[in-house]
């Protein structure tokens, strides 16, 4: 979107001044203009007064020759604000009225005719839902874009092995990639979440007027065929009270900002000299003010941080909302500056997010060599002493005796000879050593789902197929 | 559920105590304890091990023999809670070592195969997912029922005109059942993100064990047949770390208290002396301890102070996930409470607020007088200048300066004689009489989802039918 | 704050750009930059490196005449931001960058000894102090006035009696002028909190450097008494990582727009058709587009509907800062736009707060009118009987039955005759009727803090002291 | 506090019936009924009822005789409580009216008499100050201990040098004890916090009776006195509509519970086997149930997670709260379950946190040995540079190409020889190797408030004469 808009001059008729007898204070005018940010939805609102015109025209309620003087005049309005001289006027309050006065001034009286079997409550609606359509849209598509770096990442580690962590302490060792398919149905998840959210913003509610309908022979499904709406919505009040689509965008907003809080913080561990298990790009990264051999993962700490500014979003649209009569309140207007930062924040942290993750390096060495006396085969040593018929309790008690021999002797479970692995379990023989190899762990987990390399390809396939199956829907 | 939960006797053995050398603070101990509410998914609990018992029977990893056994233990388990009888102990933490702790005493050593292929982490994430997929149904079903007494109410109310407002300004006339089919299509959208969400909370965890699958061949597919589930986790750190089932269930009855809190403030507000539209049954209000006369919606104010709980929970859970790296953290332990708080406090809203509504009883003489001079027709006699040609917005021009006249005279504008209509716009006729009832008003509104009777028995119509078809699905 | 930033040029070195081989991803650049927002700061950064300049020098750390040039470098950098002239730069990130790098350009190497002893870590964290400090003040000032405003028009309204509710129901006659004495003591709450977290902002962080201090030998304390701070930081690490000053405003902040939200609230309900106890001022109201009898509380509705910001603003706020390690995360970056956005937003509501009491009419006759038949005053019945020896219980039980008998006749507590009164309770007397009328009803309630005006004229003597008391202290 | 709540019985008549001619609904009566959770208040009602009842004797409104009766009855009642024998009953609703009941059928009528010159709602305001007043000083105790805490490991670790961070990135070496002292400031401006809200608790409501005052002649300063207020609440409408005391317990809470998330994230950070700096005790940690060989640092965890609570709490009351208009509203029954969980989470986390701290133990040989190849002494390097008159910024790159040397040699600074500096910039002298030691660089930081040992004395002396000052307080 091209800012371009401009503040000029001061006119000073209201268009709804009628019966009012004292002008507007100019400290309360300030306060409730809404121009400075819902300009925003200048393209959405012609588009909508575009179709407005042609239906009234259609339905005999103005001429054919006012409706398409009405569609002349809005397109050359869009024209001016897309260039940059359309005279924008805070006294006008919002966009609609903006763009309504110009119209006026460049038709004369025809202007005042678009209004006919409309209010600014349906017509705002309307712009949101036209605006949100789009946003979710694009929204989807930078998921998709995100969980394709995923599966293109994993299927490039299909072989690295990577510590696997519970409670921030090692576990067992898992594929990287199966580290990158958690996160990929996480987002595959949110993906879902805006397809069903987009359901519930693609309703049309023009026609509903201030709050009862319109006594005007008007066609509301003719408008919502020009706009490309699924739906209409089936009662004039819902129409215009209705801000429940911008409260579950950003309630699946905020679930996905969690999500890439989650991958922030693991990158940023990861990335830690005492980890060093991975490596941000520089490009990703920022250097320290005083001290220079810093690499700060700044991107990913901002992503991070991010989370809140959205979570808060949120809270002060269900903060609005909470106890609001029907049909319209002012307080409504305050359902655009959040859900427009919200947009912009989740958009700009999936592009970085993606970016991010196409640059990030494993240190691959050091991974492997972590492993050493890391303990994270354990579990496999439990499993071993099931399948020699141990009670899995009892094997994992057996087990913890053996760790505990280790710590106190300075030994991996590795360095164990088979006499001290007997001392402890008479059940343990030579095949143990082939067990309790990270990379025996790991292909040992062939349980759908798990970390094997069979179950992660698996997961790839499925991944490919959905990504293939949903950009074609676009 | 019956709270029949006992806390009896202390036992000191903690079942993963083998590599500890000093017990737990008993400070601690309390402090992250999670018995004393996680008993709460007992049946939950018990039906999923009874279903992984058979499983490792069916797949030979135990013999069918300690399979039976298992199963046995677990359904006397299952007896002993509901009796009152188990021996519940705060120091075996929670549910799941509660049980396994009592299977052990009654089966021995078999006992300890329970647990093998599964993990603490796998199993409450299973636990939670059963739990929630009974409550999402059983609060799909209550908000069906909250439906069906808005379409039973709008019903009774077809030919009922009450005052609309837009600002808590008298806007225009309306049929009150325009008004109750505004909740019923926000309930409908709230019923629709609740099955949304039952998809998404239809997914089988077991299976992941701890974090990375299991070498043992288990049959996940067999284990979700078994407890009914439509899908499986289909990477293992995804099934055991994803919590966003649970906020996306507090989102939705987030975004449903909201709507219920406008509901009530309604309600609050009409029952006012000053509003007088509505009156509560004395079933559902409260009086007061010094003010005999008064009679407090006190129903409806707790419905809309409950709101608050509910969007704390929801911040609670998502400030608990925000930045907690995979897989799991003790911070998720956090999920239960306000989540169980929020399921039990959207339900009881439900039910109430249908009993509130049924018995809610309209001041039909109180409304009908209430019409007289309060200008809800304006736009109407603006409509009717657009008819005789006038541009909207000169239309709606010349009502201001009419209303204005009748506020200096102390007028309704049917109490202005034609003459006076006509010096300030001559464009007005006789006519103007049959357009400025609050009937008339009403009846013009037939654009789809106005207010016109037609246009409400058509939305009671889809309301019903979508009522018939979803309790079909059950 | 003048807005005069302009964005120009572009230049490509960065000034951590030593470590780094490859530039800056673009995207990424766009993301971390924070300049669009923290341009604001430019008063508050040059304040304090002039500050840090002189000490610099004054401790011999830096020549006299070092010190003396980059005085006035950072002065005229000052201007040029004032004439608009200064280049501001996207790629030097912020605003300390920005002028950093102006002030090389200007000076050339000494430019570069501004920042010994310091980092981006403590000066932003002085910044911020800095401006919080100012913005604290200006908060305080502007809710002393608004409590001036609610004192000079509770002493207007010493005799106007008001409708007391609870629960939306008329509970008991009171002034007016308790009324606004009731959101005088919370706002003075309101401002003693600004007041301790002003406290808590006045410290002075500078010196803290990255983290651990710094090895020159600096002078914090000279530099604090320079920008005229009561307190320094104590341990250098506490010094960069706090942000709680931000929170505790935030909270604050909120607790105010809350009390903002709920005279709103009653505003807005008041100014309803069917209460009709207040007016509105023109200018403070505004029109609808299609109903020109609509006089919308618009200014009102929104202060109310800016209570979600700023709880949005909090909750965000807490977020980022949950679970961050010391002692400097980019998260922390996060911490503006937020905390500017509810600041303005208080300060604007406060101000048209003022201004919608200063010019708010009240419905003098209809609120005289409204008190019959609104059993406003049974309590001053029970009261009354109990002066006549019968326990509260009792008594309120009396009036219980008075109440449900006159509603069943259609009469009002003071359409009764003594017969009817008896009837019910042969303890009332004819000195009945001098205790039933509102005025009496007030009258009588002489306790400290009641409604009596002798109880009000008080609390408005406290109300000027300590307006007047704390207008000195500034 | 000892939870001996039974229930029991049910009794028909409800205090307030006289109005009502239809029964309350069995639904809504438990959805109104507070006594589940108001019980609670037990001591406070009783203790506040003693002082009403003394002051109705003092004050001639009842005669002493049945003063002496009403103080009796409900000391008995309160051994009923404590014993587990009182009579609780759900229909009665709340706390207030169980104990009301009980009286009257302990003393006959008389019983009616305690409510005289009083209302629920200036009663519950008094319970929850009483309540609170406890509370919060119980909370400052706690925050008291575990400032001691960590004065007095702060002070053990005087020697003790630990890796500063920020970023997560290896920055600067520091003493373990500034880490601490760090957290001590933090909660130092938390205890400031909760001394400031207890000014703002502790003040009296009771005698605004409902909402207007009472017409009886009270003594509202005796009641004060008698329990121990230092304040009134002067306005009548404000004492009873007031829950901002809780508000700011709430938001004093939320920022203490993001302080300990930080704590507790570090903790668990550092605790990772990769970090390896400390150690948590086995009390503080518990297992896996599957992974013998893994110390989770669950109560850590658990302080994390909790913060979301509180967080929540507080976004719930505020949203309780906002728009509510006066004086008093069913919604604010909602104030009391989440403060009472906030109360008692704050409390226990403070007690384990303080618990956990107590028995860290560092890793001190492999702190030591991680400073090898950090480059964290790398500013000390800069610094020394500018002290052989080298501009910061000039300073600051060349340490950024002698960082970026070693890691392509794979040394640390300390490998550097001298004539691999002097390469790199020629004003570096042998004294070099006197600067780059953790030690050195941790000693040279002597600014006020930096890491040298001396600067952390001092802060060690500020926090005794801190806690001691603020022990003889209480």
């Amino acid at each position: 979107m091209n800012r371009t808009v401009r503040w000029k001059g001061v006119q000073t008729l209201k268009l709804w001044g009628g019966r009012f007898k004292t002008s507007t204070d100019v400290l309360a005018e300030g306060f409730t203009s809404s121009i400075s940010f819902d300009w925003r939805l200048y393209r959405q609102d012609i588009a909508g007064s575009i179709a407005h015109a042609k239906m009234l025209a259609k339905c005999g309620i103005i001429t054919q020759e006012e409706g398409r003087q009405l569609v002349e005049g809005l397109k050359t309005i869009q024209k001016e604000i897309e260039n940059g001289t359309f005279p924008f006027r805070q006294e006008y309050e919002d966009i609609h009225m903006n763009i309504e006065a110009r119209l006026t001034e460049l038709l004369g009286e025809v202007g005042g005719k678009l209004h006919t079997a409309r209010s600014r409550n349906d017509q705002v609606a309307l712009d949101m839902h036209l605006f949100m359509k789009e946003q979710v849209a694009e929204v989807r598509q930078l998921v998709l874009e995100l969980m394709e770096t995923l599966v293109s990442r994993a299927e490039e580690h299909l072989e690295t092995i990577f510590p696997g962590y519970t409670h921030l302490q090692r576990a067992q060792p898992v594929l990287f990639s199966q580290y990158l398919m958690a996160y990929f149905f996480m987002f595959k998840r949110d993906y879902e979440r805006f397809s069903d959210c987009q359901k519930r913003t693609d309703m049309m509610p023009l026609g509903a007027a201030a709050l009862a309908g319109t006594p005007h022979p008007i066609d509301r499904e003719y408008v919502a065929a020009q706009l490309g709406f699924g739906q209409l919505y089936e009662n004039s009040m819902d129409a215009v009270s209705d801000r429940d689509f911008l409260l579950e965008f950003l309630a699946a907003a905020s679930i996905m900002m969690m999500h890439l809080s989650r991958l922030a913080e693991e990158l940023i561990i990861w990335s830690s000299q005492e980890f060093g298990l991975v490596e941000m790009d520089d490009s990703f990264s920022t250097g320290s003010s005083i001290m220079p051999q810093k690499k700060n993962p700044d991107v990913a700490e901002l992503i991070r941080g991010k989370t809140g500014r959205v979570f808060g979003s949120l809270v002060g649209l269900l903060t609005v909302m909470k106890a609001l009569p029907l049909a319209y309140h002012t307080d409504m207007q305050e359902d655009k500056e959040r859900t427009f930062d919200a947009i912009d924040t989740l958009k700009n942290c999936l592009k970085v997010a993606s970016g991010m993750l196409r640059s990030l390096r494993l240190q691959e060495d050091a991974i492997a060599a972590s492993f050493k006396r890391d303990y994270s085969v354990a579990t496999d040593v439990a499993d071993y002493l099931v399948r020699k018929g141990r009670p899995f309790r009892r094997a994992h008690e057996v087990v913890g005796k053996l760790v505990l021999y280790c710590l106190e002797e300075g030994k991996g479970l590795e360095d164990l000879s088979l006499e001290e692995f007997q001392k402890i379990d008479s059940a343990i023989q030579e095949d143990i050593y082939q067990v309790i190899t990270p990379e025996a762990s790991v292909r040992a987990r062939r349980s759908t789902g798990g970390t094997a390399p069979g179950s992660v390809r698996k997961q790839i396939e499925l991944g490919k197929e959905f990504i293939g199956r949903e950009k074609k829907s676009f």
